[in-house]
C-alpha cells in the first residue's frame, strides 16, 4: 500500500425528505446563490418547484444557470463566472447529476481565475486557489463527484475534455436522496452504473501490491451495483435499489477504493476522446472501451487478478486461470448489454474508423496511460482497443 | 436504508514517514500541547524521541500525562484537564491506541466543562459543547478511535464504562502509520482485531433492511482482517499486513459501516460490564461473548444472515441453512482460538459467577438493547450469555 492522504469533508445528508435542512445549509453561505441545472427533468419532477419553496421561504436570492449539457462546456463555465460576478454570488448550488456539478465547481473555482478559463485553470489539471461553496443537490448515480474535489471540462472547439483537481472543489454538503433518481430512465441509470463499475474497475485493476482493504471495498461495491442495476431498471422507484445505487456511486470515487495506489487510470483517458470528438454518454463510452481494455491487456501478468474478478464478482468457478478470466469478462460485457447499454461505436453513432488513430494519439498524449497504467498503453494499443470497439466481441 | 449523515472531517495521513508533517498540522492550533500516552512502549519504539525531535525544533511548549491505562478513568481524564487549564493548552496530542485516544478526547472536552465531569460529561452520553483540537498518532489498530467522535471512559469505583458521543471529539488529523504497530505484541494485536471484527459484526447483524452497500463493506474489511492477522502475528514487521489492519481498523468504525442503520449494539453493552467489573481488555472480552452470542441468537429469523455470514466470510458451503450458520460461528470462534485468544472468562481471570447477574441487569440497564438489539435480549439473555462464557463453546 501506498502512503496517502484521506480528507473528505463534504457533508452528506443522505436519505429522504432532506430538503427542509437546505435553508440552514446555504445560511452558513450566504443569501446570493447560483442555482445549476440541466434539461427540464428536475421541473418535470417537481424538484424545482420545491426547491423553490425552500429558497424563497428563506429569503435567497437566486440566479438560474440553466441547461448544462453532459460533458459540459468551457463556455457555459464561462457564463456561471459571469452570472456569479454580477450577482455577487455566495454559494453554488447544483441540482443534477456529475455535469451539472462538475461544471458547477469550474464555475466555482474560476470566479478567482485571471485570464482565459481554458488555458489558465482547465489545462493546469491542478488548481490551489480558493472557490465559492458548493453544496449539492444529487440527481444521478454515477460520477461521485458530490464527493470529491474534480470536475471534467470540455472544449468541443478543441476537441478535448480534461478533469481538473482542487481541494476548494469538494462540495461542502451534498444532499443524496435516491427518491429524486427514480424518474432516471433506464438508460442513463445504466449508463450512471456502467461508470460508477468504471471507477472501481479502474481502481481495481492496479499494480500496487497490498491494498485488500480498497480491493474488497471496491469488490463490494461492484457486486452492490450488479445487484441492484436490474431492480432498479425493473422497478424505477425502488427505493433500496436506488439508494444503494447512490451511497455505491458517492464511494467509488471518494479516495476510498482509490488512495494508497498509484499510477493512472487507463479506460478514462480513452473515453475522454471519445466524447470530446463524438459527444457521447460518458459512461456508456465506459461500458464499450472496458471489456476490450480488458481483454486486450489480458496475459500471464494480469491473468490473477482477472481470475479473481471474475470469481468474486461473476462467481465463476472455472479451475484453468486464463479461462476463467476470459469468462469473467464475458460476463461482465454480457451484464453490460442486458442492461440495455449499446455495446459498439456504431451503437453510438460513431459509423467511421477516421478519428481513431488521432483519439489514440490524444488519449496517450492527454494522459500518462503509457508510462503509469495498469499496463502501459502506447497509441497503437489504445487504436487496437478503440478498432474493436467497432464490432460486436467475445472473450471466450 | 435508514436516513443518515456522513460528515467525517478527520484528516487522515497514512503511511510511513509523514511525522515530518506534524509541525505544520500543530503550527494550525497552537503551541501549548498536551501529549498523552499509556505505559512506556513509544519510549522503547523510539517513537516519543522522534516526536520530541519535532515538537521542540517546532518550538512546541509540551506538557505530558503518561500512563494512561486501558480502559480509561475518569481521575486521569481530571488530571489532564487540570494540566490542560494550568498550561493554557492549546491542542491535544494522543499517541496510541483506543485508550489514550479516547481519554484525549473526554479532556479535550472536558475543559469546557462545568462541575463533575462524570455527571455533567460521561453520564450525559451526548456532548454538543466545544472541545480543544485532538491530533492523534495511532500505534493500535483496534478502536476506530482514530477518525470518530466517541470516547469511552470508565468509574472503576461505580464500576462502571460508558461511551460519550459528540461531534467536537473528531479528531481534526490522525497520523496512521503501520510501522508505529511493529512492536504490539500478539496478544494485543489478536485483541485488537478483535475488536475490529467486532464493529464489523455489531452492524453487520442488524435488522434493517436494504444496507447493501454497507454490509459488503463490512465483509469486505472482515475479510481483510481475518487474512492479515495471522500474517501478522507470524511477521509482526509485516507492513502490508499492518497497513491494511490499521485502515481496516479506522473504516470500520467511522460510519462507513454502520450509518444507515438503526438499532443499538448488543456485544459491547456486555462487555463493557465486563471490563469495567474486572478491567479486561476489551477486544478479548468481545471476543470471548460475540461467539455465544451468536449462537444464543440463531434462529429462524436470523439464521439467513448468519448463513450469509458463514458463506461469505468463512466459504461454508454447507446447503443446509442452520447447519452453515452453526458452522460460520464455530470457524468464528475457532480462528479467534488460533490467534491465541483466550476464549472463556476463566482464562482472563474471572473464576466465579457471582457478578453475572448483577452485570446483565447493568448491561440491560445502560443500554439498549432490551428494545433495540438485533434481537432484544433481556436480563435472563445476557445472563446465560455471561454464563455460556465461563467454558469452551462448541456450536456445531
Amino acid at each position: 500500500m501506498e502512503n496517502f492522504d484521506f480528507h473528505v469533508t463534504t457533508d452528506i445528508r443522505f436519505g429522504k425528505d432532506r430538503l427542509s435542512e437546505l435553508s440552514d445549509v446555504l445560511n452558513n453561505f450566504g443569501k446570493n446563490v447560483l442555482l445549476v441545472y440541466g434539461g427540464g427533468s428536475i421541473k418535470k419532477s417537481g424538484l424545482y418547484d420545491e426547491l423553490y419553496d425552500q429558497l424563497n421561504q428563506n429569503g435567497n436570492h437566486v440566479v438560474e444557470l440553466a441547461g448544462v449539457d453532459p460533458n459540459p462546456r468551457i463556455e457555459t463555465v464561462q457564463k456561471g463566472v459571469q452570472l456569479c460576478k454580477e450577482n455577487d454570488v455566495d454559494v453554488v448550488l447544483p441540482v443534477g447529476g456529475g455535469s451539472v456539478i462538475d461544471c458547477s465547481k469550474a464555475i466555482a473555482a474560476s470566479v478567482f481565475v485571471e485570464g482565459d478559463l481554458w488555458e489558465n485553470f482547465v489545462i493546469q489539471r491542478n488548481y490551489e486557489g480558493p472557490a465559492l461553496p458548493i453544496v449539492t443537490i444529487l440527481t444521478l448515480a454515477a460520477t461521485g463527484s458530490e464527493m470529491n474535489g474534480t470536475c471534467v471540462i470540455s472544449n468541443m472547439d478543441a476537441q478535448i475534455k480534461l478533469g481538473v483537481h482542487g481541494k476548494s472543489l469538494l462540495p461542502k454538503v451534498s444532499f443524496l436522496d435516491p427518491t429524486n433518481t427514480y424518474s432516471v430512465n433506464a438508460y442513463q441509470t445504466a449508463a450512471g452504473s456502467a461508470d460508477i463499475l468504471s471507477h472501481l474497475i479502474e481502481n481495481y485493476f492496479n499494480a500496487t501490491p497490498g491494498t485488500e482493504v480498497q480491493d474488497e471495498i471496491a469488490e463490494g461495491l461492484m457486486k452492490t451495483v450488479i445487484k441492484y442495476l436490474p431492480v432498479a431498471l425493473d422497478e424505477p422507484d425502488n427505493y433500496t435499489a436506488r439508494a444503494n445505487l447512490m451511497w455505491a456511486s458517492t464511494l467509488a470515487l471518494n479516495g476510498l477504493v482509490g488512495n494508497g495506489k498509484k499510477g493512472s487510470w487507463s479506460c478514462h483517458a480513452m473515453e475522454h476522446e471519445l466524447s470530446a470528438f463524438y459527444d457521447i454518454t460518458h459512461g456508456v463510452g465506459l461500458a464499450i472501451i472496458i471489456p476490450r481494455w480488458m481483454g486486450h491487456i489480458l496475459d500471464e501478468n494480469t491473468i490473477p487478478k482477472f481470475q479473481r474478478f471474475a470469481q468474486e464478482i461473476w462467481g465463476v468457478d472455472e479451475e484453468d486461470p486464463k479461462r476463467a478470466a476470459e469468462i469473467g469478462i464475458q460476463r461482465f460485457y454480457d451484464f453490460l448489454a442486458s442492461c440495455g447499454i449499446p455495446m459498439t461505436l456504431p451503437e453510438v453513432g460513431i459509423q467511421t474508423e477516421e478519428d481513431l488513430q488521432e483519439m489514440a494519439h490524444r488519449a496517450v498524449e492527454h494522459s500518462s496511460i503509457s508510462t503509469k497504467g495498469f499496463v502501459p498503453l502506447n497509441e497503437d494499443d489504445v487504436e487496437s482497443i478503440y478498432r474493436a470497439c467497432m464490432e460486436d466481441a467475445s472473450f471466450v
